[in-house]
């Protein structure tokens, strides 16, 4: 990039703190510079390839709230419409709400939730499935998209039970990037062991 | 509200199904009708009272990750700072990503990050705080700022560490409502035993 | 409002052909100033009243599709549920996208989609309504509530039927303005005759 | 996509449900899945070409406002100006509008505006056009502008004239999908007759 | 506010820095807490009052675009148009796009441009009018107003003259805070002289 | 485009009007049609190719803030930290907040801010540098990167300067259109001089 700061004698606000900062080695953070600034990262130069991220996370529910949703599941399913579809918008909002993030025309976002098998653990699944053809990967929107749509599902239940804790978002599988898939072909993710 | 849907022979959708729907009592969801289908809860008989909601979560990082971290903690910590301004703005955008969530003017919205102290398990905690004069809570809007300041942090930190997680997040105390407080004055929040 | 345009000299854009104008009475619209020129109308000295305002419009479809909505309509109801959706998120932002319209915070909106009654000409109706504690009505929220809703089935139905249409969309009721309930109780909506 | 949802003995919400809805046919609606759930239509496999589309709608006005937006037309034209900017915006909007439409930049968006002939019915004409070069068609991001440009309209005359709709809105051509053009070459739109 | 992060050893980010800073003194940044940290301003004990604010910016532009303006000035002014009405939805967007600033319900948001007399130097002047009943300021709404009905002006006059500026965008007057009035009555704007 | 609004006797609004400002040439305003009317300029023609655009801004303080800020930059930078990603985010918004801006996939936005050496005047420098692959430049981004920033420290720093203003804002150098670099190579900017 241009060196449009570099008028003599101006300080780039953190220059010197910057400078002993390089020393301890944080630039290896991408997303901040040699002074400790952060940026965005130039995915200029990158190649449009087939990207895709899955994400999941999980909404903890009490069991009473886990038999009314359901309930909600069988003639109607609102409940768990409404956080579909919020949780795509999210997936779409990425690049808004994530101020470092590049925006990028999606070409899928998906959305699905589901209830635990009986006896098991009541929580609700929740994952989200995104592709772009793009110079840069989409994890972002598949984790935006799952923390919305679990949010929105918290929104709709808070009534009923004001303990419920949204946990385990995380990345499950990448695909497309320069550095290769992840987790690597052939091994288990991390996640499903 | 009126009845705008009624005209002669014409079928809300869902009505019939709605009807078994409610024998099997999911309508205490406050946030579905009668027949399942999802909507706003009317807000505008509640009083103006003064309140407040606090929520957390954690981002669980590696060891080397949680030490550059530490170093941007140091003479910049503009890694921190990012993620803290996304989540006041995830905060104050809550309810244009929670469908069924209302739109309050915050009096004011404040995200804290830390990081663990040495010899504890390598994850940083997030919290937001939110305040305002409105008729109906701010739960949504702490947590959004959480979640919002969680997924920009992994968002800096994704190419060092693909194995983050968000997790625990969940609100810790409400006050103001017509409900009464949360948890109740005297107990000790669940999350914090 | 100050006269901060006033300095000496400065030509307000389009002064003289506003006085031409305002000979022909056209200032009769509250948004046009005395100039011609757009403007928000200052709702400051208005008081805060109850007001509420319905909207309905239809999307005219083909008779094939009618009847996959009416099967989509049982079991799961998504492609309703997600128009519905919209419609609220719609109505929430209607001071985002019409550009003199004032941001209220909402008490409610709501958004319903009905399927006519058997051997009915084949069109969806939607209604949205719309409560706040405001300074000024809150048709328009209600008004795009209903025209997002309405877009939103559009283009989950657009693959199955090219030929659809959005008609009909108005103001239903409305009421809580210092200019009386409209239309005048007593009387029947031109629109229900 | 993957099949993130597999873990043993989750249920997939409304599953069963599907499996009937599958049999009675609804999955021809793109935008739901086997089991009646809304989704988001994959286009990562379609070629970038060039699109178009072009919508219209009508804003039915009483005789004397329509008096005077052609007084409005006249010198300075702020209403119909305020009303094709909106519309413009709209169009750009339409993706975070609408939950399942695809992001996509687009080349141009051109909202115009049009008053009726001397004695012809008294309504406003208003079309959008729109150009992308992209993978899926531009017809929603049409209509989104040709809506929101009306809405506009709408709310800078509400004072004056409170029984106003908006009608008409629809697709008049689109070009450039693998499905060919709309309406086919040689036929006449069915709205043009 | 609680003391969500004292958690026993956790280290707040930067809090020995802030130690540090604090004995430096620019705590007196009120956006600015005791370590540091960007924080909102809790305006939640502050009282509703009236609140206005006017700001001013210039677009320079050299002689023979001023010329194209002029014209443009006449039959239709539409150029001026649109940027007032990105202006105007400039200011309703102010909290949205600056992180630390109250999301507040604007009672009237008003652009005005003008044109310089013969003779004067080549710019155009914008101003921004907003008012509210609020508990904190205006004035960020008026100068983001300016400030993108500017950059519209701008991006529409580019392809014409690549030399323009946007100069002198500051707060005119501003009223109603706890703080009183500025400038105080009596005198003289410092930037009117 | 087509001509969709060819029906026979609907009067072009303006259009008249048009014809008389045709004449006087203002048509070379790229972003208004032959009859005045504002417009988006149609880029679905042109290349792709790698746009580049920085600007700046200064934002004059006073001497105390100045040495506030100072103190700011020392150990935590938040202050400057909120202005630069307030600013990246305000680029990314460009085509949101412009009317007739084109949305585009930025490779990379950055925003710096230095602060001026000892003896000069009291103003801050803040610039923006754009980059994306594109069908048009990336100027206007740039732009609003840096006017965001800009107000985004405003912001912070208005409860103690109410005199600051906000100058200077302009495009430094542009590069990668079809009408070559600007400023032409082995020229020196304008503002530099």
């Amino acid at each position: 990039m241009w060196n449009v700061s570099a008028r003599r004698g101006w300080a780039r606000a953190g220059a010197r703190a910057g400078a002993r900062a390089g020393a301890r080695g944080y630039c290896t953070l991408s997303h901040l510079d040699e002074a400790g600034r952060a940026r965005m990262v130039d995915v200029g130069h990158k190649r449009v390839t087939e990207r895709a991220a899955a994400a999941e996370c999980y909404l903890e529910v009490g069991a009473a709230l886990l038999e009314l949703l359901r309930g909600a599941r069988g003639p109607k399913g609102d409940a768990l419409c409404v956080a579909q579809v919020a949780g795509v918008l999210g997936a779409k909002r990425a690049a808004d709400l994530i101020p470092l993030c590049h925006a990028l025309p999606l070409s899928v976002a998906r959305v699905r939730i589901a209830l635990p098998p009986p006896g098991a653990a009541p929580r609700v699944r929740l994952t989200c499935e995104v592709r772009a053809r793009a110079r840069t990967g989409v994890e972002m929107e598949a984790l935006s998209g799952c923390a919305v749509a679990a949010l929105t599902l918290y929104d709709m239940c808070k009534a009923v039970d004001k303990r419920m804790t949204i946990t385990g978002l995380r990345v499950l599988r990448k695909t497309g990037g320069a550095s290769g898939d992840w987790p690597p072909q052939g091994t288990t993710p991390p996640h499903e062991t």
